[in-house]
């Protein structure tokens, strides 16, 4: 298990070894986790030429929602909730005798940037670019295994809310509760802020929960996931509220879900993710519902709840096996409400069975 | 009230003048919240020479955990959930006659600031720093009135926690009860990750609850406060589990009971930031817990839970009136577990009857 981190790490390392003799330092937190096994707060990781380092702000607490460093880390601790571990970090490169430090660009503020510059006397600073990100996209074993059992949880939540008398509670007392049922079930927390929108609000995406409360007649959609030792999934999920849905109701459903369902059939390995997209929008598009649509029908998912790769009409790339992907497509109609589906998948081979659907929940149009 | 915006914002402009014909773009969330009335998700406020505009990545939704812009603020939407709306907002600004760009460098990242000076084309990219930090240090009567009604809601949401059966209990369901209780008493959300730590866990600041449940003889030791309007109080407060308290119990206590008071007590206007510090820090260093104390015992709050100024050893400046700060010192044993007291004050002048308590919430040490 140990073994993982320094593999990846030494993957990093050979990545970068064509630009002489680098070190690299690694600050976005996701990506400090994803090397070191876990992420301390303001923690910060240095590839030396000879060691890696992790410097944190205070001593690591080894809490599941913190992740378990790997053991043969060596970890500074500065003890110093305050400092800037990074900046501590870029002066203990400058004497490694490397001559160049890889930095974080699109994660660093340009302050921190000058910061760390005037502490790593003597090191040209490069820019390492997305280099931890884009290893992070393939996932192992274990990796998945994560996103399975965050998945499961994210099922039982949201199973138990449905059991439960809905009318006349609020947006923000169900997404509370959801976020309760999550932890009650082994999540570290939720892996994003829970959504829950009623009426008009239905179908927005990141819809932010309200006072508004639950009325008879009501679309009523939910988006929530769990965090399982780091790994983040999301579900979401539309139902009506009442005995049984109006016309247009019935119709907007099955429109989202046919195309939330291309989307999730377009899933293969070497798939344009533009071709993924454009199977689900196409059916919205065609329906006369192409304005409005969010910018993408889903996105990659692991240690951040919206990581690479983008499935958007302008993303570059192909889909690889072993890349977990939400397919979340969603109309909302302004004053009126709307429809989301949102499934977390892994891509897998057409030999292997296709994609494999982890948030099981039922996609009917159920009325509760 | 809609001219407190547009006041908040001339004030800023002023200060720039002297650049010359410079705009200013800000893009740190509660900046743009402090300047514009509200924040939508990633939006960015321009500043321009002739015309103020608020650059929205997609259409504000008027919700109370978001804010209310300013009516006389000229809003544009790109209608693109991933648009970067700072980049967008500096296009604008380079037909504005403009010959400067003044914008936040501790907040953009380092791949930010480069697009954005593409996007600027023909202006001069400066540094905005801290203005818009400074200029919210001191607070208005609404403003002190918005955090008066957090304060008053965490009370209650404590209150009413201590009334329930706790042994038993993990530190994640405490924290969750805690923030759906503030929730039903009109918060717009918790103003931070609500900290519940038990036994060996009690009084270690920033403790995030982990599934170790209460126990007869623990210390327990609360942090939460309440969102409202934007504006974020903290609450801590420690007691014990069980009939009556151990004799160290007792005296670690009274020990961070003393220090806090006499932190409370140093607040007046003109008092140094390190001095107020140096009141509480010193009973507890004298003591013998003068290692592993946290770098500050307290700092402002506002729209953000830790805002200028910081109570700390090295901090430069002196008070103000109508400036609300915390005060919080603590000490944790390793293994043992320890104390937590923090308060949410406002720092008045002697004559209106010094500084004025937010949280009441008893400090004395109740067994549970």
């Amino acid at each position: 298990m140990a073994e993982v981190y320094a593999d990846r790490r030494s993957r990093l390392r050979d990545q970068c070894a064509g630009a002489g003799r680098a070190a690299v330092l690694v600050s976005r937190p996701a990506n400090v986790r994803y090397l070191a096994g876990g992420a301390p707060p303001g923690a910060a990781l240095l590839l030396g030429p000879a060691e890696d380092l992790l410097v944190c702000p205070t001593a690591p607490n080894g809490d599941p929602a913190e992740g378990r460093l790997a053991e043969e880390l060596r970890v500074e601790v500065l003890a110093d909730l305050a400092a800037d571990a990074a900046v501590a970090a870029a002066g203990r490169a400058a004497g490694t005798g490397a001559d160049t430090l890889a930095v974080e660009e699109h994660h660093l503020t340009v302050a921190r940037h000058r910061a760390l510059g005037a502490a790593a006397e003597g090191l040209r600073l490069a820019d390492l670019g997305l280099a931890v990100e884009q290893q992070r996209l393939i996932k192992d074993d274990e990796e998945i295994a994560c996103l399975r059992i965050a998945a499961e949880i994210s099922d039982q939540a949201l199973g138990e809310l449905l059991e439960s008398i809905l009318v006349g509670r609020t947006e923000r007392h169900l997404a509370l509760e959801l976020e309760r049922r999550l932890v009650d079930h082994g999540a570290d927390g939720p892996a994003f802020a829970t959504s829950v929108a009623t009426g008009p609000n239905a179908g927005a995406a990141g819809h932010l929960p309200t006072d508004r409360r639950v009325e008879e007649g009501d679309f009523l959609s939910v988006c929530l996931g769990a965090n399982y030792r780091g790994y983040r999934c999301a579900l979401g999920r539309t139902f009506v509220i009442g005995t049984s849905p109006a016309a247009w109701q019935v119709e907007l459903y099955d429109l989202v879900f046919a195309a939330q369902r291309a989307g999730r059939e377009a899933l293969a390995p070497g798939a344009a993710y533009s071709d993924v997209d454009r199977a689900a929008r196409q059916i919205l598009d065609s329906a006369g519902h192409g304005e409005g649509l969010a910018p993408s029908t889903g996105h990659g998912v692991g240690l951040e709840i919206e990581e690479e790769p983008r499935l958007s009409p302008t993303a570059m790339g192909k889909l690889d096996a072993c890349v977990p992907v939400t397919v979340e497509p969603g109309v909302h109609l302004p004053g009126r409400g709307g429809v989301r589906i949102d499934d977390t998948l892994v891509v897998r081979p057409e030999a292997d069975g296709g994609p494999e659907l982890l948030t099981i929940t039922t996609k009917e149009l159920l009325a509760l």
